[in-house]
């Protein structure tokens, strides 16, 4: 696809998007996140900001949404990491889905607040002993990151908020340059209905198969990294479930889109190795052992990476 | 559609459907509860025992399933006409969309634990005063029920698990007879990918917009309501976005699935109002104010209905 054709369809998507509700709101949370940082000092230059995003979008079927295609991610990957940037000195701009995985609280079951606590005799409600120090450790360290402007979570639901609210924060990014990491862990949406030619109602049942045409999303990547904010180190994410492809899909976003660094994955080994690809070499990045993370050793090699790439622009 | 050809797509449903993780466990937890509640006593004879179902089903299109057709509901009307129910002398089987809203916890933020806690500077975490009534509540509502036998969760994600699941609790609720009745108010998909159909690996973009051809999900409801648990009384929902075809929708589904009632509601009115379709009228029940909620009046309306059911079999 050449550029100009990507522009257009890019300016069509976001005029035929449904409004962003609350975007004077998350810009100048952004603008109070972005100045508050820029004054801290970080390892060795002043500090430095990652947006992470994490979960899936989701596409409505119909305006009045009653359905929609959904693309699986249980956030997982950007919440770890997250806490990983966060241990590095970074502070976090956490695009989530809402209602997955939170920093902090992959040790907790499901329904914590339900599962989690008990009600005693006096009346008064406790942590059950098993979950102790799972939950106090989430509500510490969460209440310690937000408090301190470290972590700023802004979540979305479908494709049109995902990306409205991308190009908030890219903007609002702009300004720290170097400095700023985009680390594109969520699962996007490829295909959606134009949310003009979608239908106004529920779709009815009766009348036999259902039959649907989606159209390709536009790549925002290449507008992200290119006009949104073109001087930020860029890490985007290849998920594959048939892993001969996963490479030469992985290379071929490196070249396309210019990004610094493409983490592939594949469904079945996610959690115990990923590729790390970049313009030099390709790393397999492999956890220590069972008990540990992936993303440890990931955002480590990240974190290198982007101190290379500040020194030498 | 007629009799015969929907018990062969049925049959060819189930056959084809991805095998039920855990389904003996599932059986063992639904003889538990049935077994104990069958030795209760409810006002007037033995104690009532109502199936809720609540939340949306998934459709996968992909068999590893990265991408899914989802059917919104917060799962708002199931958790809260549960509480209703359980206030009434009923014990409930909640079959409910894994991370939909769960009874006594309406009042909650989204992410209570990090919302309604704090941490205090003696290593403590406390309930924060403005959300612990709340939280105290949801506690020990929800543990006393669990704990005593009168409230079974069930969680599901897609739609074969659903209606595998379903299967399961009809199976064991046969026994009650009339004593039984199913409430279900969870949105089910309409279209589904078969599963020897679908695609293996994860659907490529590249090539272009995507056509997909959706097969209508078997009327389930029909077989539920003749083979699997035929003397039970039954309440089924219609939901629309167009309130033109509403009442003629319900009507129809009454009759063809010969429900004792169907609850029909719009999008967009459904917290304050919904219409009580029977054989006999059109009740439109209404909220009595803007703290109450319409599940009250209306589960009065059924448990009366239920009662009158259960005099004349």
């Amino acid at each position: 696809m050449d550029a100009i054709s990507n522009v257009d369809e890019t300016t069509s998507f976001f005029d035929s998007a449904p409004l962003l509700k609350d975007a004077d709101n998350i810009s100048n949370k952004l603008t109070q996140f972005i100045d508050h940082n820029s004054f801290l000092s970080g390892s060795g230059g002043p500090r430095r900001v990652v947006c992470v995003t994490s979960g899936g979008t989701t596409v409505p079927l119909e305006q009045r949404c009653v359905r929609y295609i959904d693309n699986f991610s249980s956030g997982h990957r950007g919440a770890t990491s997250t806490e990983y940037f966060l241990k590095s000195g970074y502070s976090v701009v956490f695009l989530y889905r809402r209602g997955t995985c939170q920093p902090y609280c992959r040790a907790l079951p499901d329904d914590p607040l339900l599962e989690c606590f008990e009600f005693t005799d006096d009346f008064c409600i406790q942590v059950q002993e098993s979950h102790s120090e799972a939950v106090k450790r989430a509500i510490r360290e969460h209440h310690a990151t937000v408090s301190g402007g470290f972590l700023l979570k802004l979540p979305f639901t479908t494709i049109f908020e995902y990306l409205q609210i991308l190009r908030l924060i890219a903007t609002s990014m702009k300004i720290i340059g170097a400095n700023g990491m985009f680390y594109l862990a969520a699962a996007v949406s490829d295909f959606y209905v134009p949310w003009e030619s979608m239908a106004v109602h529920k779709i009815q049942s009766a009348s036999g198969p259902l039959d649907m045409r989606l159209a390709q999303v536009p790549k925002m990547l290449s507008i992200l990294r290119k006009e949104w904010a073109p001087t930020a180190f860029y890490v985007s994410f290849k998920l594959e479930t048939d892993k001969e492809i996963l490479l030469e899909k992985a290379d071929t976003s490196l070249k396309r889109y210019k990004m610094h660094a493409v983490v592939a994955n594949e469904l079945s080994t996610r959690k115990e190795l990923v590729i790390l690809v970049t313009n030099t070499a390709k790393v397999s990045v492999y956890r220590e052992n069972h008990n540990s993370d992936v993303e440890s050793p990931l955002i480590k090699l990240l974190v290198d990476k982007h101190s290379t790439f500040i020194n030498n622009t």
